[in-house]
């Protein structure tokens, strides 16, 4: 982690901008930075850090939960422009559990300390009201994504997943092994490659090493 | 569903009562009614209906989602006093999921109805603050049982731990502290306390004073 200088557009990254006094928008500017993290780095790990309200710049933020066994769950992304709350869980009382955020490219938040994030909610019911929307705004993220972990069938799970990919990366090709996608999709390798081989025989993807290519396009969006 | 005559303490079920204008408090009164539901019914079912925000007078409720085939997942009960906020989702932006309610036994419900309740969220910013808290908490609700269901580790163990502790003395009941029970497991005595919470709720244990006596033996089993 890294931090760059601050150049930040507050009405632009803090939807609650227009809303706070005078002083709070110089406590808020005053609090404010960047931070630069590399693809892979830890950001937030539940419950032994809080760092804040976080706005994405740039990059890309995973959000996941994580077993005793080390089992780890996505629950959803970040791009551009999103918000990060949970990664300030420890000022909102009504966030009981603990989840997980890395970098998933290298990328740049903008940080709100957690502290004076916690000062504007008790002075400003219109910060409150923001960070408990945006909470429930990651509810139905989560919710989405545990229907789809335990209702859909493997195969409807998996074509939708790489048809996602390739739609972020506008190519045909999906730059991940195995492991990392049974990682993403809360399942394991050996499934991942059964069904893999499986979409293979149906001339649905290709694969390399590290890489799978989408080949027959209309097949694969009529799993899903 | 029946109803039943409003005789109701608006204050001691409506946490944001204090902070309603007298035109709010009368515009709530004249809108809130008792609901009497019988065991088993269904009281809310996902975006087919919207009757409001309600607390629960008696009875319990139990909140859950559906699959396409049918299958169903347990997200949380409800008791005595508890808010169950997602049957007023359709006036809730950030909500975008369904979620089913039905009465776990005879209840009776206090309802608010969402044409209302979505006008004092309009009129009022502690009415939509207090909203968004309230699914924020059911979110931790669901968070927890989403570990539970895709990690599968501790409701098993602790019910393992019981029955073993039962075999050895022959009796029904354990005579340890959730303290002992958690060193015993090495776990930590809060996540103890929870899932003995659940299991009384699901009719397993019961507690007293240092102990946990076992009321059904084949439940907790049936958990191994």
């Amino acid at each position: 982690m890294q931090r760059a200088e601050a150049n930040i557009s507050y009405r632009d990254y803090f939807p609650f901008w227009n809303k706070l006094t005078d002083n709070e928008k110089d406590l808020t500017e005053r609090n404010t930075r960047i931070l630069k993290y590399l693809k892979g780095e830890s950001i937030h790990s539940g419950g032994h850090d809080c760092l804040g309200m976080m706005v994405v710049k740039s990059g890309s933020l995973r959000a996941y939960i994580l077993s005793d066994e080390g089992r780890d769950i996505t629950l959803y992304r970040l791009f551009k422009g999103d918000i990060c709350i949970l990664s300030a869980s420890c000022v909102l009382k009504y966030i009981t559990f603990d989840v997980f955020v890395d970098a998933e490219e290298d990328s740049e938040v903008i940080l709100l300390s957690s502290s004076i994030f916690s000062q504007l909610m008790e002075s400003n019911i219109n910060v409150e009201c923001f960070a408990y929307k945006q909470a429930t705004q990651s509810f139905s993220n989560v919710m989405w994504a545990l229907q789809q972990i335990l209702f859909m069938s493997f195969d409807k799970r998996l074509a939708l997943f790489l048809s996602e990919e390739i739609k972020k990366t506008g190519g045909d090709t999906v730059s991940l092994t195995h492991e990392q996608v049974a990682r993403y999709m809360g399942s394991a390798r050996e499934v991942v490659s059964r069904m893999l081989k499986y979409f293979v025989s149906e001339g649905i993807v290709e694969l390399s090493r590290g890489d799978i290519k989408i080949i027959n396009k209309k097949k694969l969006l009529e799993l899903v």
